[in-house]
């Protein structure tokens, strides 16, 4: 649905304020997008204030049926936000307070448009810690990272956004406004609602309030960059970091195109390399050191040509300058890009990654292969210019061949960016006939008239 | 149904053979009960060894209907894997192998009949460590954990069975044979039907294999046992440790009742106190020192008139003894006992402690209180003896009474060991008839002819 009629117009401006809902089309074009860069214009956003209000809006969309796409910052990559079929995008933009943050149970309870890194920010200043830290951390929205179960560089060592939240106030998809888990570290009364929801993209509710388990902060941090001239020296050296009995907070790889494109297209120093890898350690300040000197052994038992090390914030900055620099510099080798997130078990990341290498190869495309190479999630970022047919078809043809690949290693074709839409030709790839018929018989059951979010996951 | 007629009994012999199926009622005694120690006896008790053998006992429980009843060691407390309408017991005793421990990678594959304690002890040979450890791990099965999702002492630190599942096979309630998950530490590709699994306590499907999470073996453990005079600054004293940044991997609270009991009818070297705390720590040999020393040094503060410790195995084992002491000796208190394992937000832990003794006293009964304090989760045994028809209605209604605490102060009415049957009759304290209407409607989905585990979670 693309335009709603008056009768729909006059009944949101009823349950929200005139103020709380538009139909412009000018500022419809801000909820059009994510990262993967498509527009699809809805034919209304609304901004609720309360669960109240949002039941309202989707009692609404039952009755008129029209679709209702969940939003928070818009920062996802495969899709999981855009209105594809129209209706009305329902932005969570109002809903961004943080409640509470109780440092005596080390739990925060949250709206869903709070922002990732205030939340960081505020619980760091009561000398908590809250892990689960996607790149986009600095616009991205806590209910979008329930959406999709961000993860982060830090989930190696502290897991995903699934590992901390502990329960959910969600309107369902005919209404209801339920609560899931607890407020405590566990729990097990019927089923796990809660877990069911984080992940499922927005199809199977609305989260409009959170509680979430924090930790204490680690005392200390101290970061590595690793320089290696081979790549497979460096992939090589993921597994062997860990089996050495190291529990890094980050591990992440930085393959040479990605190096290349830094060096080029950014003032970031950074080496010529075949490959780096950029190691954080946490935890109190005598441990990190020795742990920060165990893997740098490792490193240069497996080829590093350099280690280079900081324990200060602004040397750490600096190295972490790297990292931040390659999402941006990428975008000058090609102004398109497939970006995917398989996951392979670890001790598979060197056939990944060379396996990649050959694919792009043979089909004349480039890739830059980076991420968080310690739990085996690789940021396969296949670089293309959609002017050009054919090699948008190449492109696509690699993507189809980087998850044959990572299925074939035993891996995952997401790890953390979800399905959306970008990856609803390939689930069929991993996920069997019997499998996706009871995920849409979920879907079914929750969503009866299938208003919240279609086109998502299953199409 | 209690009886099979014999097209029921030829049809399941034939499937599993004449020696993997039982209709004898000496033989069904051994699969009526749990550790609730109430009975119902099945009309039959099957061994399958394969989940196809499993999936065509589903799909003749279908056709026939009478009810399946999936059994690991039958060592829950709320009645999980009981036979209340009679039907088939299928137990997993023959499904009990190791397929593979991975320590490239961390990951075990094991079937569901494998004993917890084997497991644990198949992977430290490895130098790798699965973490959950409910009380019974010398003989309840994984796949029994998997059904209750299993804690234990060390769920404070590390997590309940949930956090390391990684993957599933399952057989549904239909029939068919289907994976969930991946053998990948990540993994986003629709639903969770994993973590969905991991807790329904065998309403939604019948594990027949899975993937496990590893982490590495600690270097080195030390514990402590700090003696308290006042059971209220020892209960304090549990928060107060976890806020000075310590994180225990164990943190068990011992309260007079128990201790008076363990110093009566066992030979248990125990201190007369009115609480102890049994604390674990566990890391790097020299952080475990530092953080001991900090331990000891907050709960001296906080009231401590002894704290006792150990780093070599046999000090530790002492220290533990008291702990395993506890269960045989109270049932020299009472024959019987209602065992609830209701868990607080940790700030909470004094208020309740204090409270289930108001009420002990209120209603004449012995109530022993001990358990898992550091993640608020403590077990309050309420000794009756039910030939008694007063004395268990009043322990009924002291079960009630602490439930309706526990939900006044933040909490929840289990925390691992889930609602079976024990619970029923309580989940409304708890869950809003909308949250429970949701949960029915994903069993019918699942399982539309209600043959597996009938009688359970929602009656």
């Amino acid at each position: 649905m693309h335009r709603f009629d008056d009768n729909i117009k006059k009944a949101l401006r009823d349950i929200l304020g005139a103020d709380n809902v538009t139909f412009s089309g000018d500022e419809l074009l801000c909820y059009s997008y994510d990262a993967t860069g498509k527009e699809f214009l809805p034919a209304g956003a609304a901004f609720p204030a309360t669960a109240l209000e949002v039941s309202e809006v989707i009692k609404l969309a039952n009755r008129f049926n029209f679709p209702v796409i969940p939003r928070g910052a818009g920062s996802g990559f495969t899709g999981g936000s855009t209105p594809v079929r129209g209706g009305l995008v329902l932005s969570t933009e109002r809903m961004d307070k943080i409640l509470s943050i109780d440092s005596e149970n080390f739990i925060a309870t949250v709206e869903p448009g709070v922002v990732n890194g205030d939340l960081q920010h505020e619980v760091i200043a009561k000398g908590l810690f809250y892990p689960p830290d996607p790149s986009s951390l600095k616009f991205c929205t806590i209910g979008g990272n329930i959406a999709e179960c961000a993860g982060g560089p830090r989930a190696l060592k502290y897991g995903v956004t699934k590992d901390y939240v502990l329960g959910l106030e969600v309107v369902l998809p005919t209404g209801e406004i339920i609560e899931t888990g607890t407020a405590t570290m566990k729990g097990v009364v019927g089923y796990d609602l809660t877990k069911l929801m984080v992940g499922s993209e927005g199809t199977l509710g609305i989260v409009t309030k959170t509680t979430l388990k924090l930790i204490a902060l680690p005392e200390a941090t101290r970061s590595l960059l690793a320089v290696f001239n081979s790549l497979k020296e460096c992939a090589d050296s993921v597994n062997k970091i860990l089996l050495s009995g190291a529990l890094p907070s980050t591990l992440e790889l930085i393959d040479g195109v990605s190096i290349k494109a830094v060096r080029t297209y950014s003032d970031t120093a950074l080496p010529e390399a075949g490959g780096l890898l950029l190691i954080e350690v946490d935890g109190d300040s005598e441990s990190t050191g020795r742990e920060a000197a165990l893997i740098e052994k490792v490193c240069r038992a497996g080829g590093a040509v350099e280690v280079r090390s900081a324990s200060d914030k602004r040397g750490q900055r600096e190295l972490w300058g790297a990292r931040r620099a390659i999402s941006p510099s990428l975008k000058n080798l090609k102004p398109d890009k497939l970006n995917e997130d398989v996951v392979v078990p670890r001790s598979n990341i060197s056939a990944l990654i060379e396996g990649v290498g050959v694919i792009a190869e043979e089909l004349g495309v480039v890739i830059a292969s980076f991420g968080h190479a310690g739990d085996g999630n690789i940021h396969v970022n296949i670089m293309i210019d959609r002017t050009d047919p054919d090699e948008e078809a190449r492109g696509l043809k690699a993507v189809e061949e980087v998850f044959a690949l990572t299925l074939k290693l035993g891996g995952t074709i997401s790890g953390e960016h979800g399905v959306g839409t970008a990856k609803v030709p390939y689930i069929r790839m991993e996920l069997t006939e019997e499998v996706i018929a009871l995920m849409k018989n979920i879907k079914k059951l929750f969503d009866p008239n299938g208003i919240l979010n279609p086109g998502k996951i299953f199409n």
